[in-house]
């Protein structure tokens, strides 16, 4: 593949591994990023984050811009929801992911320890260089049209502005099924593996659109080669402000921690 | 469809008609904006905006922020760029249209009068909540991962911020069909024009990829109902600094332009 | 592109055109096929054939083996269905076209003037060789989930066969999009046409799903360069027996045949 | 989902169990079903089925009749093929599975263990109500451009015929992406598995298109709960007649199927 430079494992042959406050991503371990969609209130994040640091996970994420395909939903609670969560890692003792939306909310991000760009920014190469000047690791989600060549054309524009700790994520692509929200395409995550040092890990989440769907893509991600999963959980799915079909219970989240292990270790 | 208030027939019966400086676009005619995909230098913008004119384009476009997959391709003239294309519009007597990729370029399009949203930016509502303070019509390409009802939705996210002056254009889809760059669905005007008092244009250089293809899917786009084209056009597609396959040269734009008017007046 | 030799423009430079008892295909004119998706009884068809013929249709189609997903639905009337729709062509002077589904009905299609394959049998290879010995046009109808490339192979498959006498068919394929049953591929019919030397039609009906997209579909289809349209219609939609969300009602089946000739004259 | 009756966890709720010769699909075991795309010659299925059988291999799977896209490639060596696979299953004592592509191909495959129908004939009806008269498990691919709910009722289509020993194969759907020859939907696996009782596997040789794919992709599949694999492996993939790129030497073989009894023994 041409114009691909830093993403390539000639200019970086190891294996990238971030590492955030210990915990790491990348280094053969399997992280666990788990949380709510959306942060909706300074105890709600609380309490997941306790349960959530109790079944397992190694870094908490939560929601606090939500980029809405409708202006008439939840757009979340902005810089009191990046405050609540980055309480509540410090409370549990969890490294925070959160998603930005504009280059403009960079600063309010300065306590989380992750940066994420969700699917809909992913070619919104703006924010991609503004995030190249930040000395922070990014996690860039896969857009659910774009191609491997593409997600790796956007790490090389973090990367070619200066940022070189970017994170990938396959979420799922749209495709013609319908019983699934998103197509998860597990193999993107050894085909990414094999053509850059980058850590690849997989949210079963958005893709499954189901619940119950989320512990078999949890398990074929990791038996896929993938470093790490971004999990939804909600301790009241009923109550979720945002996709609530798709979030999990802790009881079910900490089953699929224990099993992830497992096919972990198996390998 | 639910979580629709300002696009929709319901809120506005009849067609929305934009009208810059006396060129209109969904009053019943058809428009014509044509130009490069990037303006190259003062030169190339003065040259081609002649030709265009001359050949029956009733608008000019060009771009100077280019949102190239790459980091390491031509990314645009910028500032100059557009200081190009304004001049060039004024002297053959265009208005004119350009590509915006981030919030903060908003006041380099002061004299631009119609701001275009790529493809991968149809989600970048930060983009979108700027623009909807804009005193200027807003060109909108759909996502090539996205839906109708998306398209739909991020309108409402422009007009919701305050300006209801959005154009839809329809530039293809991805798909498993590889002869083509993109897949375009027609499908999409007739549509859009049922569920909206939008405006609904068609880009056939996008997703014909081959500039033999851009005759007949302008012309099955205006027969489909739409109310404009836009069209890439250099006159030297072999120097031309993006997207050469797609580029046609100025006689074959205007065979174009005069079949596209006699399609028009037979339905 | 490799292994195409019978399809080729290097193979038969002039376009093939197909005859019919004097109704053409691909001879500059364009060719009208109309009728019900099934034969439903002999009143049915016949009423139909009437209508079409006086709203212009230049050949009568209906379905008698129906390739139903389910197998719970109507399956069509079979030979009895066969026997209708030749009557009802003979009694209005419109040569037939009927889907055929397995190699063995081929002797029950004796009196029909062009054999179509669907979609689904479109690589149902031992079907295309079979038809391959037969003395009679093949409209072939394009995968859902096919290429240009694998249409071309299964017309060069009928033609290496023994046939050339091969009609291809654009009918939408599987996309992400929801709001149409199908995304109707209208760049396949010009890219077709400069692949190959045989004629293209374009159904606009499957992919519409919606008879009201009937219209701009089909005239977009004429405007791209299609050699003919082949169309559902029905006299009483709310009893048909299958598709009955796509069938169009004679009246506006007439006005659509107006239009598409309009167009066609203005190209 | 309306019209499904047979294939349903209500009409059957304890899962389906294939047996073969004391072979067993869907008991809680891993079937293990490989061998070359295309029978070649009596010693090079002979030769495979030895080291496949070595390997781990519970089946032995070989092509005769191939439906291969273009005429003008190797077709397979038909009855000979056959007769050659029977042959070297019961030398080596693995039951056979091979592709049938017509009804009139029945006969030949009476010493065959199971049928499979390949993805491009899985909406072939004729075919999959001639295999509902056989007293044959039949193995049925999903169509690379067909949905969950098409898979299930070309199952029904067999079952309502009279064959309930169906068994459910994912082998890749057709979107964007040109990395991996198909997009593998692993959450097809436990999608289907909810929807039916009937025996799901995975072939992950046509999606990766890429032998060092294949790896991973027997290990996700298996993780998300697949009831076996079916694999393409050949002891000299420099000489394969079909599907060269994607065939595994038997030691990579041996140690894909170590790898996936111990994922199986995890979970």
């Amino acid at each position: 593949m041409a114009d691909f430079h830093l993403t390539t494992r000639e200019y970086h042959p190891q294996n990238t591994i971030i590492d955030v406050g210990g915990a790491k991503i990348g280094d053969g371990s399997l992280a666990i990023i788990a949380g709510p969609c959306a942060i909706e209130s300074k105890d709600q994040i609380f309490r997941i984050a306790s349960a959530v640091k109790a079944s397992g996970a190694t870094m908490l994420r939560g929601g606090a811009f939500k980029p809405r395909t409708s202006p008439y939903t939840f757009q979340g609670l902005e810089d009191e929801g990046i405050k609540y969560l980055v309480e509540a890692g410090r409370e549990v003792g969890l490294p925070t992911v959160s998603e930005i939306t504009d280059e403009s909310e960079i600063d309010l991000f300065k306590d989380v320890d992750i940066i994420q760009v969700g699917a809909k920014n992913m070619q919104n190469f703006g924010l991609l260089h503004a995030l190249g000047k930040v000395d922070k690791p990014i996690l860039l989600k896969r857009g659910f049209g774009c191609t491997y060549e593409e997600v790796l054309s956007s790490a090389e524009h973090i990367m070619a502005s200066g940022n070189e700790r970017v994170i990938l994520c396959e979420r799922g692509i749209r495709t013609f099924e319908t019983y699934t929200r998103f197509t998860f395409d597990v193999s993107s995550i050894p085909s990414l593996k094999t053509l850059t040092h980058l850590p690849v890990i997989a949210d079963p989440s958005h893709p499954a659109g189901r619940y119950e769907l989320i512990e078999p893509l949890s398990l074929a991600a990791v038996a896929a080669g993938a470093d790490g999963l971004i999990i939804e959980v909600h301790d009241r799915p009923d109550e979720a402000l945002c996709d609530a079909n798709q979030a999990l219970k802790p009881d079910k989240f900490e089953s699929i921690v224990r099993k992830a292990m497992s096919v972990k270790a198996a390998l």
